[in-house]
This record gives structure tokens, sequence and C-alpha cells, in this order.
């Protein structure tokens, strides 16, 4: 049994809980917070229970006490701060977007490469069990080929146009918000499920609310992938009712899968002559990989915090030298990042745009040498 | 009480049949009907209980026993017949699409209006209580204004490549499938129930048996309306699992309403702080136009012939003079062309396109001097 | 092809409304109708289109113009109605329950057996293609013995202390109404689609809102069947939010089958290894009765009306002496009473008590010599 | 900040690991372990991550290493190690059924009274915010008084004839199964959310499989509550299907409340005149004590794991003489008890059977001298 990696987190919101919650279920410990001032931090380690309270990021980054670095903070600060943690030598969580920029997130992958250290990216819904199965089918060639790849991820907490929070600010969030924030998580599960990579989008968005400021409060996109297949995506934070339903069908010769987050203890599989319900948990799951993620019997739901400890688990045991297969990376994040570039380019110009990169060189760099991307098609 | 109208049907398939009972269901007979063969004639009228057989379409349309024509034949003949039966001064009920390129469409639509022919196109989706409810709702602002129309048309009959059908033959259904199949019948529905009329598109086409010939098997675009709503539309004949789904998402500012065509009995619409499911029936369909079609207690199910009865009966009422709101005739056939014209040029230029028209003008000789498209704003 | 039948219908509510479609949609005409008044006579004929108006039931039983009766009135009307009807020879379709008093529907029985006239009763559930098609798999053994026989007739009408209808008044609506009125469909319906027959029972009854009169407003029951298995129904008409969902689930030792009324268009077939959700219309319908009632493409969805019509359909070809399989008759209307009669007992008692009847003597009057009873375990 | 509480585990199957993730979620260790043999023990503390062995439950007991004890041994060891951990002076969470006679029960309930020793017992679906906020309607009167009290608890894991297990052996698992394993679950969530409880039942077994065994597969209860409403269970662990759907609707005169353990981040509230969707983590939980369970945004899901943390969160808690609301004690376990005995009672007599206890005197003991049973009438 290896020696507890200790953990500091920056940032003092809601996601600082779930990733405490995750260190702590993993078996670590939370030593050190630092959230946006001294007040902050004494209210966010209270609420969180952790003992130690850092003076500022930078302090908590280069503190002994402290072996990994959770980025939790709003996204403007994320990649100054995944750098720092990089310059230090030591594995870093960092929340998506890995960096409002594409060169930062570059810069974030180059560093990370240099200087071999070990990343993570919460890309949490691919630690579903459902998921993992279905992109065991997917690899195997029980659908055949993919045709079609659509979906949607429809939020509603930002759909009376005088809410706000920080991410609405361009400064603070970026130059995009439904995209930037749930979308990539639409694509990243969708190339992580099927193997397909977008090469080209064409995108619109929609600013419904201009009063509140110019990113867009939801976006669609067409696309096409390297291997024929088409796509269409519609992310939206202003659509009543949806409260966080990311939902996929991919579609294939054989057979189409379907799968919603907010129901995530089951998917459907659909040929021509049946259309079978599938419970994560039961006999039906033939996947390793989601055998492993399911230790619950059918019918005992898993929820959010059960994948993201999961993938905590993963990213964990990865910053220790051990394989594991499908961790998000940095890598992933600079993908998010050059297909959020593509959106926006794309809604300018009213243009389908080609969506390229990460190279092979840069993915080389993956934890413990294993290509993230390369995984998703030799499973 | 007036004189009962005696129909004649061109046509021996399904759709034949669904008309037959809903002529029937409208207190009217069906005197005579013409398939493609005397054969094919012979066999349909004794399916459908028909007793008078013509010897061809032209005959059925000219004979003095019939004064109204119902073309339920190959899409690629639809715009003849109805011509015909337009130049013998019949009211005619012709199956979508009204025809295969938007000039004979146009044709047609100037045709009804010089010769003051009443036309029906079965847009019957319209005649679902929920669906005149969400209508009115809109129209009356309970949703303030409208800011995403998403949503989804999924078959699966065409998922094998092997599977084939007159309609997969270009020559006769004409050069496109899945959207002038289904997706004409989705926007027809938004643009009925919102108010909004579409602006411009982009598009993607789907072709994933090439072996079937060249019209597409799923057809995606974007959209932007007349209001400043955008759109998303998925049309798909190929996604395993989905038999009939017509979904749509309208989102407002204020609310959200959902339906879905395969569960037509209810709708939701959600707000902020609550997501209301309201069923056909019952005392929460407000408007007059809904409780006219629900002719039975919530919970008891009314179905696609349901619907088709109900379209019919109000052609037949509009034929004899009466004033009926939301009727599609062929200045909706029209409508329905252009926009499938734009979808199948845009996929092929890779740039966003036009939509426009019918003009006023045309639009001024909807049936009973009613601009169908002026009620969806009015009502 | 044979003569039309000319029909004749006592009552002027909603069910008469119902019949007169089913009528039409048969392909035959609705000649005569007589309400509680002249007055009520003649708005409902002019409401339903009926041409003639009978002074009184008794005059329009015995006149010369109609052939078949159909008994749509209050339940404390149909036994000495459907009586007449009897003695007039004239094939007779009978709302449910056919009497409220046990002997009176043993007369009913007797009389359709010595006078050999045909017989109704619209237990129309059993016209869905889901329910024929779970019916024929029982029958051929894809379940194995049947355990469990579980489900609910939920309705919330009466939910509200303050409303009332002639059905709630014992003096009309007779001693039983929750259990009278659905809980009987939900017994119809599985002893018909399982082949097994309850011989015990013990039942509780709830009468919420007193004030509202002594029949219960919910009823529930424990049984055993003939062949072993065990069950429970629970019927309710104040169940808020439940419109009209009579749900079943039939387990056997391999398999398990689920249907809900609301969504007739699919069931669920269960077994260790999955569950496949089939729909009506599909290539999976392997039942040829099944397939028969299956007139629409899967996911067109199939309605109320649509059942009752095909009910209708099959009541007068067995009048005109076809064979036609599964019609509920007098006997099954006999069954209902006796079923009715030991819930009323068990509740008042707090004893299970036996249930039955209607012996074989009886059960051989069924129409063309098809014992009803004997076709579910047959077919 | 109160010394963290070190927790020993008896038992080393699927339920020690839930209970060692949740001691660990609570910011508490799992210091011994102690399963049916040296060397299942080794297994399980291997799996679970534990680094001490006890050699046998009593050692694990009476470990001055030791200041909880958690019972996850069979069924039949239940009773007999949780009077050693009582008889140690040491807080004990113990699996239900709390033991396999009700006399047991009774000793074990006043042992903990007159040892005041702190006790738990994990009918955890008390604490899915859905079930609080429902709870705390009914107890506002937002429903009125409450009638029907209706549902489910299927699964189907022993389907199978072949299918066998420990909880099969009645030696080991008790003289109940289905009803005592899954049965009482229902029954104390019923009267944890209504504040009613069942004074008299009749209920029905069925034995599926003899040559099983003798304990039941299914149990079905009709009930009567202390405030007149009436109630129908039906629990089976052989419904094809059913993974672990525990479903209830609980109808009040106003409005009824319906939940599925399947999807437990939601509930529907209806009343006449609308049916809502509610959504744990949104603005309308009004009540804090489910607000204080809804710790992720409405729509990231919250699952089994989540419940059983919050139910050990709040067992510690106790344990360190803090108040905490709706905590399940042993109390509640001899209520389980009482009420499966009156299921096998009235299923050998066929009779109704009484419901009595435990008598207030008993009630007096739960933990922090606050009585569960009165905080459901009172809060």
């Amino acid at each position: 049994m290896q020696p507890r990696l200790r953990a500091g987190i920056l940032g003092g919101g809601f996601m600082a809980e779930v990733h405490a919650r995750a260190i702590r279920a993993a078996g670590s410990e939370v030593v050190l917070i630092a959230s946006s001032s001294p007040d902050s931090s004494a209210r966010a380690a209270a609420r969180l229970g952790i003992h130690g309270i850092a003076p500022n990021a930078r302090a908590l980054i280069e503190s002994d006490a402290v072996d990994v670095i959770h980025v939790c903070t709003p996204n403007a600060f994320h990649s100054e701060q995944a750098g720092l943690a990089l310059l230090a030598g030591k594995p870093v969580v960092c929340e998506k977007p890995l960096a409002t920029r594409v060169s930062d997130a570059e810069d974030l992958v180059s560093r990370a490469r240099i200087s071999v250290t070990p990343t993570a990216v919460p890309f949490i819904y691919r630690y579903y069990p459902a998921v993992r199965e279905i992109r065991s089918r997917i690899s195997h060639g029980s659908a055949g080929e993919m045709h079609l790849l659509h979906g949607s991820y429809l939020q509603d907490w930002l759909a009376l146009p005088t809410t706000t929070n920080w991410r609405v600010d361009e400064k603070v969030g970026g130059s995009s918000r439904a995209f930037a924030d749930i979308g990539v998580h639409w694509c990243d599960l969708m190339e992580f499920v099927t193997g397909h990579r977008i090469t080209r989008l064409v995108s619109a968005l929609s600013r419904s609310h201009p009063e509140r400021g110019s990113t867009e409060d939801a976006a669609s996109i067409l696309f096409e992938t390297d291997r024929g297949a088409s796509g269409t995506l519609i992310a939206s934070q202003i659509t009543h009712g949806r409260k966080n339903r990311l939902h996929f069908s991919f579609d294939g010769e054989l057979e189409s899968y379907r799968w919603n987050q907010e129901h995530p203890g089951k998917f459907t599989a659909s040929n021509q002559s049946s259309e079978s319900t599938i419970y994560s948990g039961s006999a039906e799951l033939s996947a390793l990989s989601s055998q492993r993620l399911a230790h619950l019997p059918a019918g005992h739901p898993k929820g959010y915090q059960d994948a993201f400890n999961a993938f905590t688990a993963d990213a964990y045991a990865s910053f220790q030298d051990q394989n594991v297969d499908g961790l998000p990376t940095f890598v992933d994040g600079l993908r998010a990042a050059i297909i959020t570039d593509a959106v926006l380019t794309s809604a300018q110009s009213g243009r389908w745009v080609d969506v390229v990169g990460p190279t092979d060189g840069t993915t080389a760099v993956t934890n413990n040498s294993l290509s993230v991307l390369d995984a998703a098609l030799t499973q």
C-alpha cells in the first residue's frame, strides 16, 4: 500500500466541496485550503472540515505539507494556478476549462510534458459504469460503423435574465459560457465513448439576455468526425425544467445507444428488433471497465459524487504510477479549449471551421505514457 | 346539416387507409379509388371496403361521383394529380410533400388561388390538443419571448442498409428523403405553434448507406427565426429504437414547453420554480382550440388516427365554407418545399442560406380567406 | 359483404359518443337514440349527428329500424334494458356493469342462452395489440408458470370530496363504485391475458369522503388463482395526478410483462438478463391477434377510441356469425358481477371469500359457441 | 470539533463495504474488521483497506481500539452481536432485521434503554431529500388528511428458482425473507413520511419456488392506520426487470405524493389541477431537513451511497450527543420485527391481525431522548 497523498484545494465553492469528499473517499486527506480571501478561506475550511489554511494560492502550492493540487477557482485563474503547480512539480487536478485561451492550454500541456508531471481534468461523466459499457461495446464493434452522434446538455439555472454568477462575467468566466461550461463535457464524452474525433463544425450561439453580458446562453453545433459520422449538439443554460440533462444517442449501423446523466444507472441499447434497458450493476454489463465502477447492485442508484470519487481515485492512482484506463488529463483539457475556440470562430464567421489537435506529440505526454486518446480506440 | 361530400382516393397504400378511416369518421363516404394498376386498385378497394374503382387517376378526378380528391400516391405524382384536381375545381387533400420541386408547389398555390379551390395538406400533428394548448399559451405570452426552439424527429425503419422502399428512390421520392418526409413535419409544427418563421438555416445531411441511393438518411439544421430565436433540429430515419419520435422543446424567457408525439396526451410546462405535466382532457387545458380536440377524458389516450380524423373533419368543414382555425393548406405545403430546398442548398454549399416565402400575396389565398400564417400570431 | 347492421343507442352521455364513433368506424350506421328525456335525446342526437329519436328505451329497442341495441345508460338501468333487448331477440352491447346484482346478471346470461342472442360487454382494454401479444406469449409458455399478478387502476376525478356524479349515488350507480367501475376492468384483463381465474380474495374498501355516499372511493384486494398464482390490485378514484392509469405486472418464472394503459403502444418483457421495450406495430409482435389490431406503424400512437372501434368491429362480426377471438360477452359481465360481489362481501366480513362461477353450463353460451374463457387457454 | 469515533465492522460482504465507505465519508475511521473466518476477514480487510483484523466478533466488540460497532453479518447473528455491543456499552449500528424474533428485538430495546446506549438501524431511504420534503409537506398539512397509502418494493434477483443465497436459508435469514428484507423498508418509510402507524393488516405470501426453502418470495398486505387511512403493499424478489424499485403513492385529500427509489432525485406532487415534478436541490424544496441533505445542485444525481452516508453521519452525530431528526434506532428495528410477525401470523391464519407496539415506554429510549416516532408528527 502506497503512502497517502496529501491534497490542497484552491477555491472554496461548491466544486471544492465535491473535490474534498472525493479525496476523502479515495482514502486521502485534505490538509490545506486557500480561497479568495482569509475570511472566505476560514469559512470554507470550517464548512469542509479542513484544518489548514494557506494565505494564498502560491503558498498552498508550494507548501511542503501538500502533495497534490486541486484547482477549483473561477475559470480565469485556472491556467495560472495549474502552471504554478507544474512549476512546483506537483500533480494537479484542474477544473475545466483548463484555460480560457487555447495558447494557455497548449502551454500547460507542454509544461506538463517537460516536467513529466501527471495531471487530470474532471470530465467525470466518463466515470459512470453505463458510459464505460457503451464505450466497450462500440470499440468491440457491436454497433458497426457509427453514423449519427447527437444529443444535448440542458440546464435552466440561468433561464431568468436576472440570474447572474461569476460565470457570466467574460473576464472571470471566459469568452464562452454555455459551450465551455457544459458543451465541452458532451464533446469529451462523445469522443471518449465513440473513439471518433470532431474534424469540422459549424455553430450558432444564442445570447438571449444581452443585458447579462456577451457570453452565450446556448450553443448549437453540427459536426463531422474523422470516421465519417455526422453529429449535432445543443448546449443550453436557459431551458426551463432541465436541471442537468446531458443526453446522447450514438447511432450505429447495427445498434443505437442512449444515456441520460440524470438517470445514470441505466442505458438503452436498441437494434431493429428490440430495445433493451440495461442496468448498471446487472449481469448484462460485459466490460471489465464498467463492472469495476459498478460496486452497487443494480437498482441502487449511483450518483454524481460516486462518479467524481471514481475519477479522483483513478487520478490519485495515476499520480502514484499505476496504469488506469481513460483518465482525462490536461491533453483532454486542451482538446476542449480547441473545440470551444472553433465554436466561437464559426459562430462569428458563419462558416464551417476545422478542428485540429492536439497533435500526436502532445498526446504522448498523458500520464503513465498511456495515450488516453488512443485508449479509446484500442481498449 | 350540409350534404355529405363524396371522396375519391388516389393511391392504395397505408396512407390511403388512414385517409379512408378519417373520411368515414367525418361522416363522409369514400366512393372511388384508383391505385397504380387495376389489380392494385381492386385489392385496395377490397381491403378498404370501397365499392367503386376508377380506371386511372384522371378518371377518378373527373368523375361526377366524387366531390373531394385525396392524393395518397408516391411523392413524384403529387403535384400533377393535385393540379388535375384543381383543374377540375375540386377540393383536394394532398399528402406531403405537395411537390418535389419548389416551382411546382408555387404553381399549385397559384392555381388554387386563381380557381378559388380549397386545399389541405395533412400536417396532422397540429391536431393534438396538447399542440393547440401550447400554441395558445405562447400566443398569449405565457412564456415571454421565445429564445430556443429545438428538437428532433427520429425513426428507425431505414436503419438497416438492406431496407428499401419507393421513398428511397430519388425519382419517385424526390431529392430529399429524411428532411422532406419528417423534418418538414417538425418545421411546420414549430412555425405553427410558436408563430416564428425560419429566416436562415445551415444544414448537414447524412447519407450513411450510399448503396441505397443519394437521398439523405438524416438531416440536421441550425436556424434563426424572424423574431430572434435560435433553433436546432435533427431528423433521422436511422436511429435504432426510435419509432416515430417527434419531440420539441420550445424555450421562452419565462417558460419552456415540451411535447413528444409518441405520448401525445400530455406535455410539460416548466418554469424556474416548477415542472408541470399537463394532460389532454383535463381542466388545465385553457384554450378553446385544445378543448375542442380533446373529446376523451384525461388518461384515455388519443392517437394518430384521432388527430388525422380531426384534421380531415376540419378540412371538410373548410371545403364547405366553414371557418376553421389552423388548417394546413397548399400554402403550408409550399412553405415545406421552400424549407426543404434551403436545406439541400445549404448542405451542398456549406453556407447559411436564407429562407424566403411564400409571399403575402400567396398566403392570402388560404381557405376561407383565413391566413393560416397570421392565425398563429393572432389567435 | 354482409348487410350493414343498424344501431340504436340508449343514453346520451360520453359513452354514447364513444359507441357512436365506433359503430361508424365499423361501417355501420346509428339510426336511433333515446336518452333520459325528449330534450336530452334531442340534444344528444344533434351532438352525435343521429337523425332518429325514439320516445323511450322500449320504443327504441322494439323499433324495426334497429338491428343492434347499445346500452349506455346509468348502471341501474343496464340489466332491465339489456333484458328487453334480449326479449326482442336483438344483439346487444351493454356497458359494464352488466347488472348491479349478481342474480340479475345471471338472469341475463340465461336469457341470452335460451334465446341464442349474441351479446357483448365493452371490456375494451382487451383490444390493444400489446395486450393480445402478452396473452399470446403467456399462453405459449414464454414466461413459464405465472407466480405474481399485480397492478393498479388509478384515477383522480373523484379525489376532491366536492366532486359528484350519478355514479356516486348508490341507487343509480350500484353498491360498488371504484371496484365495479374500474377494478373489474383490471380483473377482466388479468383473467383474459393470463388465463388464470381468481378463486379466492380478501378485500378492503376505502370510503374517504363519507359525505358523498356509501360507495367506496378505493378498493384493494389480495387474491389467489386456480393455477396457484398470488395477486394484488388497488383500484382508486382518488389518487391525484393519475388520470386513467391501468397498470399491470404479470410475473412468471422466466419472464415478467408490464403494460400501462396510458401508454398503450408498448409493453416491457423482462427476464433475468434483459428488459425489452416492445412497440405495437413493430416486427416484434409475434401473435397474429396482435398484428391484426396494430394497423399503424410503430410509434404512431393508438388510442382508446381505436381499441373501442376494434371491440365494436369484432362484436358486429360476431353478431353476423363470424368467429372472433376474445370478444367479451354477457358471461364476462356476469363474471365481473360475481367478483364485485365477493369484494363487497369480504370487505364486510373481513374474511377471505371464494369466487365461483359462472359455471361451465353458462360459459357454453358465449357467441358463436366459442368459449371465451377457454380461448385464453388454447389460443 | 469532537474526537473522531473509531469503527469496527462485523461481516465482510457487500453491506460491510457500504458501511465502510459511509464511515469514512463521515470523517471517521474503520480500525477493525471481523468476518466469518480468518481467511474471510483477511480478504475483506484487503478489499476494504482496513488495517486491523479481529479474531472474532466478541474480540472486535470488546477491543479498546473500537468506539462504535457495525453489525453487517447474516441476519441470524444480528441480535446476539448487537446484544454484546450493548453489553460493552458501545454505540451500535445494526443492519436490519434487528432480530429474527420479536422477543429478541424487544430484549435489545430494553437493554439499550437500561444501558443508555445509543443505537441505529439503517432504514436509509429516510435520507433522501425528496423523502424529507414529502414528510415535511404532509406534516404541515399540504395534502390534508391522508386516505390511501400504497406502493411496492420489487426486485428480481431471486426470480430464477436456481438462484440462492444465505438469505434463502430460514436458519440464517429468518422465517420471513421478502417482507423482512425489503417490505419493512417500505413500511418504515411510510410510517416515517406520513406519521401514520399500521394498526391492522391482512397478508398473503407467495412461495413460488418451494424447492428453495420455506421463506416467501413475495408478500402482499392490506392495512389500516391509526388515522383512518387504507394501504396496500406488495414486496417481491421475483419480479423480472425490477432491480430495486421501492415506489410509493401517498394520496391525501388535497394532494398525492409519489417517489421511486430508483430515481431518487425527484418526486411528484399532484393535485386536481396540476402534476408537478420537483427536483432535489432545486429552490422548490421548502423543508430545512431536505435542503440539508441535498448538497448537490438539482440534476446532479444523488445515490444510495449518498443516503447511506447521510444516515451514518447522523448516527455518529447522535452517538456524540447531538440532536438529529429522524434517525432510525433499535425502536424502529423492533417496530419492523413486530410488523413482520403480524404478516407471518396473518398469512397463516387468513385473518386480519392487530399490529401493536412498541409501547410508549419503549419509544422513550430513542437516542438523545428524542422520540423518533413522535418526531414524525410534530416536526
